[in-house]
């Protein structure tokens, strides 16, 4: 694309572009071409758009036809504002600022009060009257020119200034006189000529010319280039450049400036909101040197604020301002934020776009507007950011309490929790039964671990990421976690750790915040989430509008309930291991893997056996009817064995073994890789007893519901880590064969499906093969991300985070799927699946399953569904919604 | 492919088939017509050809043409022989046997001597004057026909046999009369009768209908099925079933039976060899009740035979059968294993076939044909299997010894090595410094233990598979190795182990055969290898067909100059981090892990780089020019740091460390599964320091070279584990910029590569990206093997053999490569890798470029090159070449 015209000129109620234009006028320049079109008060002004940009740094001059064009529109701005640039009499003064096609806020540079020099500086003492105003502008003007533009460090005119304040004695800006300003431009405009060895431009053509290029440069300064990297912002966008008139709020008290939102950002009320100063610039109500005043009385009363607001100061404007922002949300459809200058008792807005807020907010500003008839329910679904919702869903510390944070992990599981520190699993477990609230603090954790996990109300672990056992598995239980707190040390033996030179024992009450990692001494309190009618009424028409089933991973009628009421469409991963820790179960499972006759390992499964049932039914009957997918035995088989003296002894009183062998076969159980082990279906082959205990007891349970609840279930049977097709047409054989002998034995028949995961590379090249014998595929995207990119989710902690540091990674593959490597394996499974079998079910089970940037890839392949733990299932539904409306 | 000819009829020198025809007459049926249109004497026969099994095992019954084919065929054969089926005077009897396409071993079923019931038993009595003959004759079919026709279990018969010696107090079947047999076969038709409810058949007719059903079945019986899933035979191929007349080489002294081969298969001299009886059947001569003849005069005075020779006490016929092989020979063009009959002075030859033969035979047949002009060098190369040159490469136990065998483990690497029993590696260097012969005994082996296992004569360890560590360094130094050696258990404290009830101590002698995986008490005397002048000229041929060059692995001097001298054209594989293990060098590697200082690290990359250096001028100087690939440091860290005390202790003291500060970095480097850690080039980006040092030691050693001794050199630095295209063009800079740097310190320009394995699915998922910063792509199928099947090498033993067992695996994927799963990302990315660069270079450098099979595929896919242990070269020259040739 192509064009001659380089510049958009808007004002005095006309512009050449419009908000539709942004990729070639940058946001700002396309909401202030578009403010002017509305008949909004917008002071004058033109915008180089982009495509000048790219020539300009692939040749390092401009288009021939651009600087006719700047002049043409300077001309125009110049009519427009009744000013002249370069005047002695009423100068034109411009800002130069960046304005990308998406906000990338304080990326790129800009330059205010551009225009004066020693003669324009006069004309401004002219209009003004004020020679005080008139020199701080310039000085101002000089210090940041001379920064942005010309380079001369900003730390050379600081310490002028400073050196200035000591002579005189004064320590505020304000006390500073006209002439000790002047007495500065003069030093200022010296040291530029010393440091750059010319002089600083007095010409305004020269100054705007050169600011312009400034500007343009700055899109590929390395601040730049790294948020375009992390923001997926292509490089060959580039900046637009707008040049606008300055009107200014601190000329006196019939100045004013401020920022405000069209409805509350925190609250999401339709009520207009905002705060300004009298006699100031922008920067001011931004700074918080001075205290801000209210726009509205209504926000006065609501903030208790003692000074006048805007709407009793300055009626009248209020009046037009209001009408300003009521006209442009009107017009936008959406919450906006905008700035205004009031200069001489004139309204001036200098900025529109859309307003930032919290996710009550964007919740109930998307339904309000909807009921309000501003916009369909398709575009309120699109505006809430799936994320945010994570803030609805957990308790939150008290903003309004005191914290005392020791130390600073990675958010692993968000929300707050307090309680009492404990160091081992068990022990949380029996402090818990006591009533205690307790926070369990690990090294890391492991399945091991799990009940102490679930007893407690939070973890805090020294080692591990984002995605490292304690993560994945409390945010699947929704339990606040804070991970790789790094510094933190557990003496095991003092029952104590220490973190940045305090220490905290055993019993000592912390409270952590699991969505933003911090660790904090003590009690604090927390409140409580609250889901609003509009959560209700919002999640709906999401559900109108997704593709994908979303399904919860669960793995207990606890988590079954959660993910219901968090409306999951059923389970998509019940992990049967997790099943295996319980205190009454644990010595049993321990026996069956260290049996070494047929009558022990029959004694042990017929202990199992009613419990796991017993387990299914619970799923089944809170399921209601939903799917419930059912993974067999997935992991090492020496995560069940005793490590320790003590449980090795239990096993050998229990089964009556000798402790020698016990421990041989604990011995003989150890790898070297786990993860690459001994484990999933490469068990079921091994010890084929284990998968017919457990396929007994899923349909056992099952027809147990038919017969005697009147259930609709269709169990589905997953089996994990297959690699090649023979393991899955082997084992399918036998799940069938247990199957039927179950429902003879119960003289019922219920539907039944058998499927596998995909969670090797192997599996996904060979998923034609797979779908031959698999009626579904449930993609492993943790284990398979492992295994394509060879990395140890356990381990990575070390050099993922330097990668992601050097930029050598976007992001962690954990926690979004790696599209170029381990979603080509996705899509190419899915493809295979179904030349094989069209009506192949593909799901997804890993933590990606609730990841909205991975379900925006997920709907691409055409997955059938996603699952996730329960507390993010609202997010996946949201995200589902979304990448089907994208 | 359908035919209405169902039936070849062969006799009287005319066939209607001929050796081409194997896939329809299986190779037995072939090769009996063939003869007979050559002239040579075969008793006249006929094939029921593959179709018809495909059609039968469909369907349960035959062609409708197939009855009368069968009939006017057996009319022939009648007339050939001048025999009548079922004739009372003179009858026909037929043998029925099975001949697939490829020879199947003992895996189908046979009937011989059909034809015979109490009426024709008369006809054989009178035509041969024996009864005695003829009813064992009888006897013998009843029961083979009950056995493989009726089901009944041979178990039987042989019972009712013994119960007929123990009545007569006979002990020998020689010894028991015409009648005797005659009341035998009376009873064991009455068994068929109890058994199988139906009285044996005693029409020859249906007598031979069932067994050409019979035959039929049996390639559907278990073992079949086996044989072909590991043979990749396909089901479909069918077998054939032929029907031939019975020729008796024991009816009296003017009979006789032998095998022979036309070369002699132990040494492959070109003289006839085999072995006869006089008035015997085949199977005497095979089973070794009787002491067989020597065939030739020649043979009796080479084996020291006493008794006569064919050539002496039959001379026309021993004339006869020396034209009729030299006839076989020159025509098949390939040295002949025949059977033959001589029955009433009459010559008839019942079989030929390529015969089997030593590896040395095998070269020197192939050799010696070429010069006889029988074959073409191209002929030659595709005769020799390559995993038969392993025998001709490795010292091998004296056949003559005594052996006593205590254990016997995998066959991990071939070869036989003696010594004095060592547990540890220092105490193996130490034996080995004082001229001690050593076998080191591990329960497994780490790259810690690299200078023991290079210091022992061999290794044995109780753990890992065929690819465990210290199988795949031991094929890798040529040092025997029996691995993963069952219920052997170390006792480190008494320094001991034990096996099958024996102990041994350290310091005791043992011998292995790592070529069959025995492990022997004592010392047993072994034979050198020797490399004839054969093999010479041979390998010369077969370079001169090969396309892909073979480079070998090697990380030392040594190395490299063995591999030179088998021939290897360069290293594909130079493993630096095997250079880190020297005594002297380990404790510096271990101070640049563990150190904290800048200056520490720096400290020990001084001590370090010169030796690295001085590894690789060595390697440059062996390969004198040819292409060196070195890969930058790959294992995990921790491999390298001391896990005991005192290795602790030694970098506490030799760096200035506090000892706790050592502990700490030791256990914080522990990896949960190491394989996918903090490895390759993760360790290269996190610790810029180490690759810098490696790249500068191999520029300064080339440019050393290149300049002090005019060497032609172009290092090939290669980067390992790359998994992103980011990692490898950060890398790629920062050698670029060392290697430039070392070129203008020493002013000199010398060229070098530099690209990276592909060793991780997601590398080949994205090689399009990884060919724009790679110069050549080296295919580390062990770890891609490991990622893509998801695998554990050193974990795998366990369920890999259990799977092979099962049938779920054909074969262990870490010996051949696993085409369909991991040789499908192979292809794809060499594919990828060359649409981004065309002239990009390709190898493999894992295990499997030393198998032949994982050759022939790896040309198939057009790779450039493969590198193997330097023992396999020749191995790897001849697969190569025949992959070409195939």
């Amino acid at each position: 694309m192509s064009t001659e015209k380089f510049v958009y000129v808007f004002g005095n109620g006309q512009a050449e572009g419009d908000a539709g234009m942004s990729h070639l006028l940058g946001g700002k320049g396309a909401n202030l071409a578009e403010m002017t079109r509305l008949g909004i008060p917008v002071p004058a002004g033109f915008t180089l758009c982009t495509e000048v940009c790219g020539l300009y740094l692939q040749k390092r001059r401009y288009p021939e036809l651009l600087k006719e064009q700047v002049n043409e529109a300077l001309l125009k701005v110049q009519s427009a504002m009744g000013a002249g640039f370069g005047s002695g009499d009423d100068p034109l003064l411009v800002s130069v600022r960046s304005g990308a096609r998406v906000s990338m806020p304080g990326m790129m540079d800009t330059v205010l009060n551009l225009g004066l020099n020693d003669h324009t500086v006069q004309g401004l003492i002219k209009r003004t009257g004020d020679a005080r105003f008139a020199y701080d502008s310039y000085r101002r003007f000089v210090q940041m020119y001379a920064d942005v533009v010309l380079g001369v460090d900003h730390h050379h005119f600081e310490a002028m200034l400073n050196a200035l304040k000591q002579q005189t004695g004064k320590v505020q800006d304000t006390d500073i006189t006209a002439d000790e300003w002047k007495s500065l431009v003069a030093q200022y405009k010296n040291k530029v000529l010393e440091v750059t060895q010319k002089p600083f431009p007095e010409e305004p053509q020269d100054q705007l010319w050169g600011a312009i290029g400034a500007v343009f440069d700055s899109w590929t300064i390395p601040r730049a280039i790294t948020y375009r990297r992390l923001n997926e912002i292509p490089e060959s966008w580039g900046t637009a450049v707008t040049v606008q008139a300055m009107v200014f709020g601190n000329m006196g008290t019939d100045c004013a400036t401020g920022v405000a939102f069209t409805r509350d950002p925190s609250t999401g009320h339709n009520r207009f909101f905002g705060e300004y100063l009298i006699n100031a610039q922008g920067e001011d109500v931004v700074a918080g040197i001075r205290t801000p005043q209210q726009i509205t009385l209504e926000g006065k009363r609501l903030n208790g604020s003692t000074l006048p607001a805007m709407e009793e100061a300055m009626p009248e404007l209020y009046k037009e301002l209001y009408a300003v922002q009521n006209r442009l949300e009107m017009h936008y459809r959406e919450m906006q934020d905008i700035e205004f200058t009031i200069q001489r008792n004139k309204l001036w807005l200098l900025q529109t776009r859309t307003g930032k807020r919290t996710a009550k907010a964007a919740l109930k500003i998307a339904v309000n507007m909807v009921h309000e008839g501003l916009i369909n329910t398709r575009e309120a679904v699109s505006r809430v950011s799936p994320e945010s919702l994570n803030q609805l869903l957990h308790p939150t510390l008290d903003p309004k309490a005191d914290k005392r944070i020791i130390a600073k992990g990675l958010a692993a599981s968000p929300g707050a929790a307090t309680g009492r520190v404990v160091f081992e699993a068990d022990e949380a477990e029996q402090w818990a039964a006591t009533g205690q609230m307790v926070i369990l603090v690990r090294d890391d954790t492991s399945p091991e671990d799990i009940h102490g996990m679930h007893s407690a109300k939070g973890i805090i672990t020294a080692r591990g990421g984002m995605t490292s056992h304690a993560a994945v598995v409390a945010r699947g239980m929704g339990r606040p976690c804070v991970s790789g707190c790094a510094g933190l040390s557990i003496n095991m033996e003092n029952e104590q750790f220490s973190v940045g030179g305090v220490t905290v024992a055993k019993g000592d009450w912390v409270t952590i915040d699991g969505s933003t990692g911090e660790v904090m001494l003590g009690q604090v309190p927390t409140v409580p989430p609250e889901l609003s009618g509009d959560f209700t009424a919002f999640m709906e028409w999401v559900d109108g509008f997704t593709r994908m089933k979303v399904r919860a991973n669960a793995d207990t009628p606890d988590d079954a309930r959660m993910a219901r009421s968090f409306g999951a469409q059923g389970i998509g991963l019940c992990r049967t291991e997790h099943m295996f820790f319980g205190a009454e179960r644990i010595i049993h499972v321990r026996g069956l893997i260290l049996a070494q006759t047929e009558s022990d390992r029959m004694r042990a499964i017929d202990k199992i056996l009613p419990l796991q049932r017993s387990d299914f039914a619970g799923l089944f009957r809170e399921m209601k009817g939903y799917p419930v997918m059912i993974r067999l035995l997935d992991p090492p088989l020496h995560e069940f064995i005793p490590h320790d003296e003590e449980g090795q002894n239990e096993v050998a009183l229990v089964f009556g073994m000798p402790i020698d062998k016990v421990r041989e076969r604990v011995a003989s159980l150890k790898e070297f890789n786990p993860m690459l082990g001994h484990r999933g279906c490469r068990l079921g082959i091994s010890f084929p007893e284990i998968y017919e205990m457990q396929v007994r007891a899923i349909m056992e349970a099952a027809c147990q519901l038919v017969k005697e609840e009147g259930f609709i279930i269709t169990p589905e049977i997953m089996i994990p880590l297959v690699g090649l097709e023979s393991e899955l047409s082997y084992l399918r054989e036998r799940v069938v064969a247990v199957c039927e002998t179950v429902m003879g034995e119960n003289s019922v028949r219920i539907p039944y499906m058998i499927g596998t995961m995909i969670e090797l590379p192997r599996a996904a090249l060979i998923a034609d093969q797979l779908a031959k014998s698999g009626e579904f595929f449930s993609f492993g995207t943790n284990d398979l991300t492992q295994t394509t990119m060879g990395i140890s989710r356990d381990d990575a902690g070390p050099f993922l985070q330097e990668y992601v540091q050097k930029n050598l990674l976007p992001k962690d593959p954990f926690i979004s799927i790696d599209q170029d490597g381990v979603g080509q394996l996705v899509r190419l499974a899915a493809e295979k699946g179904r030349s094989t079998r069209p009506e192949i079910k593909l799901g997804v089970c890993g933590e990606h399953g609730g990841d909205p940037e991975s379900i925006h890839f997920f709907e691409k392949v055409k997955l059938d569904y996603v699952s996730c733990s329960p507390f993010r299932v609202p997010i996946a539904r949201l995200a589902a919604a979304q990448a089907v409306l994208a």
